[in-house]
């Protein structure tokens, strides 16, 4: 399957809204998790079933309902009818190649954003769908699996001090997203401190097994590309949208946010433009390795094949070869020898190459 | 012919407006197929006459009136007329060089889209010129030949309870954009999963093969960008324009149909920039394997050309060289041998070629 | 001279508005033919004066005057005074090196647009100025010399039934431009077809001339690309233009005019990309040829040249080599020669250079 | 630690808002230095606790606060309430990371730029963060560590005549920012020399040396242009921002400012061009020198190898070689050497290899 | 120095506003030429003293001042005083390094440009700064030493017919700026045709030099570049501008001066593209010479490094090799030779390296 684009063949001929998961099932059975709070008091709680949540909708607590797992099309068409979300962003969400986007509901602010995860076995970078929708009341979070980058939002909740319980919902929007973003450039940060010491290698030990990294490289600078530029316009909608669930009080944090995509934006084109200049410095550096190499074949040729041949000459059984009878001439050759390579090696040290 | 521009001598020196068929005629009579429903009832049926058609225009029904075969110049001359088609138009559908465009028509709205199609013997994607006109009741379109990607359209326009059934013709036309726009996903996908692939050959199995499938590759995604991209404009042209025969409630979809364009010409760019890079780490790769076959050459002769040189010494036939007479003349040789070779590889050896 | 941008130097410290030929003249004694017409009457002659003209600038008749030859600097002075073009409109229509451009002048609307031409000989596409000016019930064309694209124009003029004879003058120059810009689609087309049919030489028999040829061909694209880019900054400007002699229920054929110029800009840019990646790939064809070469050389080398020197050994002329003297010692050498060869043979085989 | 992108793990998880230094402490105990004058008097003192510039802030006078060392959180936060800074203008002082950018607060204008250094050592180019709030009566300036590029400014606030002493606070902002953007110019400059020097070696004397220097210098005006380049933004939304404490009348200055920005960034693009032709032009040099250096190597090859095995071949001891024994046998050999090397010089001649 | 920016560090540390030349002084004692005119009378003389332009001031006629070498820092801010030009814009002159920009003073329109020249000596081309101030009735121009594009300028105000003495003095300042612009274009055209002269050499005859010259001309056309380009944001600053000296009736000429930048700048990316095309096609055509030189050495190797050997084997010494004493051995020697070489000739014919 191709790792930029997914099969989406699955969803051929249906109508559009139709309810089809694109890209594979990664766990068994959702996990609901909920966390419900005011500045006094926190609710902490897995809930089973998809009716418990109905209740959330209308307390005027903050609830974060926090879901992994979204292959279950029953489920996610409950949730669609619960939080009054378009048949297309239900679509949406469960089209994990999905481009990231802001979706400017009646009831809700929807959100369909990557999160980004370094694989430490495949070396690979790899791209997880998080669906946030922001209501009234509540934050309802979707994604494919168990396991997040939320976990220090979840300590800051349990801190009673913590500024999360003493805001509204629309600042937990914004902690969660803020969380996805800043891992993004952690993420970039590493990538971009390992391209930075392939510079080294370049320089000082070339093999073949560094085209494949400076490859790899290059090759997930794009995949993250293709997952962080999208938020760049996903934002830009955000700021743009008539209504919106976020305070304005809480609108200097979105062009935080912003700001923070930005430089994510920018740091990722440097680091693709500096790949691909270490690429043709590799490559000029080949060029010169081979240099090297051939002026020694050349130097070793051209000094020795034309004294092979006088030897040669010298091996040859003609019965008439004056030279062969002189007493010195053995000796008369060697001194040729040494004045010929000596005048060969003057010559390439003229060129210098020696 | 060109493949990627088509030949317009045909047209030359006529006035704008007339109608000549620019591309191939690909096949005999054209077919004309009718789809008229409502909710309740579904008529299907071919059609001889074109003039039967103009009943479709008047019924309440919506029609869908399917051509295939776009040769026979009376009859698109009778279908402009019957619908109101402006004379600049039928140029264009029937010019299959014509770029993807929305005509603002007074009594219909008019796209020329292609569609792409995978052609197993010849390996390229072809591209067949779609025209689909939406109007008051009435949906046409227009293709060169019999074949399409309309077949799932159809089974839901079969089906009684699909929601092409519940909705009006403006409906059915964004269904069978969306299935044209789907399937430039599905290819790209299709093709991107195949330049994916070759990575795994450029480093481990690079042949002289490889560059013709690279340039392959590039050459179908140039191909495919010719056709999609000017979607994009389409689609803002759409948008922009003052009155359309799309109701205002299914302008979601419209949304949708773009944000799938826009995804498919993200993946084409970044498939094109990635079959770039891979030409690139291939040129460097031959260049590193040119490089270790001089290595071999160079290590060879550098040793044995300088060793041949001494024994060619040994067998010349001087009356006198001393060395000859020494009894262990011989094996005294055979160690220098062992020395200089020994010697040289060490050389190797520090410069890393070994 | 260059080629893509003229000598000037006449012009060097003449007032702005002076008259002045840049670039050759291209013929003897200017000609100048009209024809003059309405639904119902034709009149077609070559006129000797200048000033004969002037009737037609007042008849209500549609007149198209038809001048090849600009040398002539009285006669081009008193163009200007009796169509009131703007002296600098007039420079630069002698300015053969002018870029493409509208001018809104008061009573006319002013173009300057490039007829391109194959010219077999010198295989080079050439650019010819052509000037075009709408008035009140005449158009005005002025071109470098004899022959032009427009012949299919004047036969529909002839054809008393043709659109021509029924429409105003604006309509007349919408046919003349519209023919213009068809040329270079043609023109495009043929390029790009020869483009094309690179593609199978550069993969199956690239020599040097090939590289001549792809140079030839970027240098022509560019040049094609040089006339024909600022006809879009032309149309545009004509659009914006406030007042203009084009009707406004024409204005349908500028907008398909514009379409067309369009399409053409988008073919150069595709085969300018096209031809661009033949140069990459024939470059690293190039490479890949080497290594071949030098696998045959490595291969051939490496094995003849160590046994080659072992043969020497055995040719010797030391007294003492025990080997010389065993009665099989020739064919236990010969046994080696196999034994050696065949496993060089098989180490190039495990390194798959053979 | 990646040079272009600073690690900032330690702030995963906190609020928004949080101070926490992002970068490296440089220093001991900060250093507070404020300079309070006009047009007649000037104080300058170093400041033990922060307490004491409360003063500064409601004085007429203009002060210049500069703090060199903002690792003290404390500190920083206590300054924030002070001048009323907005807690995510804290963070981002404190995030020596942080892009160049323009707050518009409510109470001050915040700056935060990038002050340029060579650093000898190294010979790589380091960035310090610099914050600026120009406020009611005050300006300012935050720094990570000691020195800075403002002593000049100093010594013109200690000129009791100069400008500076007569003017208000908002063009000691300006003389500061000028200052700062000056010596980016001189930056420029520097490295634009030494790169503008490689082209010299480039053609006469390159090595392998080079290929790092290029390599060098791509990078460093690579860091340049990415503090450079935002500093052009942050003006835009200086100069769109509604209020500011910029006077008026002192626009022009700022207008002086953002054309030096442009300068700079101008300059930069240009020299980032030039150094990738050199990279270039570099390469083709060494594919040229390899080319010379095969042309030795085939002459030797192709002239002595042929002339080699002929001489084995009359070396060769077979007991009939009739031209052995004919006199002046090897006379004619050597006759035969002279006219088939000749033979060759010319052939190698006319190929213009000589 | 830098050529492409310079040393700014002598205003380091200065107010802004302060007067400083950056650059070189290139002349002694600055000479001022006035020309003063109406349609009937013309004053032209050198004048001693600076005091004396005061005057000029005044007078209804047109004056135009010229005043060669700018280093005489007291009469520059005499000028400034006597013509009401604002200090930034004194610094701005004074630094010869300032981009092309256009002032909209209160009592002039202030204009820097760059005049190129040239230099037949280093082959490069040089460029001078010109600053042209237009106000009431006079042109003031300053440049950096004695010589100038405008001779033309100063026959066709003495020519008392010319247009230049029937208008005012707006006129005279596009004259000059016409002048200057079109003198770019010479230029380019200049160089352009050197340019398109490599080509020939690119095929047939590619040495070294050449390399060298492709990157001297693409040095040249970025020098011309960074003088031009920044010509195109002054004009439209003018266009911008709210009031201007220009007469509203001349902005037709300042129309056409814009298109005359804009074929500048055209012509400009033009043939930096195609010397961009040269080095790659050279870098192809050096790697093709070097394929055909491996070709010779590795025919010539293929063919008698294995036939040498054989001739080795039969210069053996061994007691017992039966071949040696066939009597026609030595003729089924020489027959093998013809076979093998043969044989080796038809395989490389097969490869088409012959």
């Amino acid at each position: 399957m191709a790792r930029f684009i997914k099969d989406r063949s699955k969803s051929k001929g249906t109508a559009p809204g139709s309810l089809i998961l694109i890209g594979d099932q990664k766990m068994e059975k959702p996990i609901i998790r909920l966390m419900e709070y005011d500045a006094e008091n926190l609710i902490e709680k897995e809930i089973e079933s998809i009716e418990e949540i109905i209740s959330c909708k209308n307390s005027s607590k903050v609830s974060w309902i926090n879901i992994w797992g979204i292959h279950d099309l029953d489920m996610i068409h409950r949730i669609g009818e619960i939080f009054e979300l378009s048949p297309l962003f239900l679509e949406d969400l469960l089209n994990t190649d999905q481009q990231p986007k802001y979706e400017d509901g009646d009831s809700y602010d929807g959100f369909i954003m990557k999160m980004l995860r370094y694989n430490e076995n495949t070396k690979n970078i790899i791209s997880e769908q998080l669906t946030l929708v922001l209501g009234e009341h509540y934050v309802l979070t979707l994604q494919e699996q168990v396991g997040d980058v939320f976990d220090h939002v979840r300590s800051r909740i349990r801190n009673t001090k913590g500024r999360i319980r003493l805001n509204d919902n629309d600042y937990l929007a914004y902690a969660l997203m803020d969380t996805v973003v800043d891992n993004y450039v952690l993420l970039i940060e590493s990538v971009g401190r390992q391209i930075e010491q392939l510079e080294e290698r370049i320089f000082h030990d070339p093999d073949r097994q560094l085209v494949e990294e400076i490859y790899h490289y290059k090759t997930e600078i794009n995949y993250i590309r293709k997952s962080v530029r999208p938020a760049k316009d996903m934002m830009n909608d955000l700021f743009k949208a008539e209504q919106s669930f976020f305070h304005e009080k809480n609108r200097i944090f979105l062009k935080d946010l912003n700001e923070l995509v930005l430089h994510a934006t920018d740091a990722i084109e440097l680091y693709s433009s500096m790949i691909s200049d270490q690429l043709n410095i590799y490559h000029t550096n080949v060029s010169n390795k081979m240099n090297e190499v051939m002026k020694v074949l050349t130097i070793f040729g051209a000094i020795f094949i034309p004294l092979t041949f006088v030897a040669g000459i010298y091996g040859m059984n003609f019965v008439n070869i004056p030279e062969l009878r002189y007493k010195y001439g053995y000796f008369i050759f060697l001194a040729g020898v040494v004045v010929i390579s000596g005048g060969l090696l003057l010559f390439f040290k003229r060129k210098k190459w020696l």
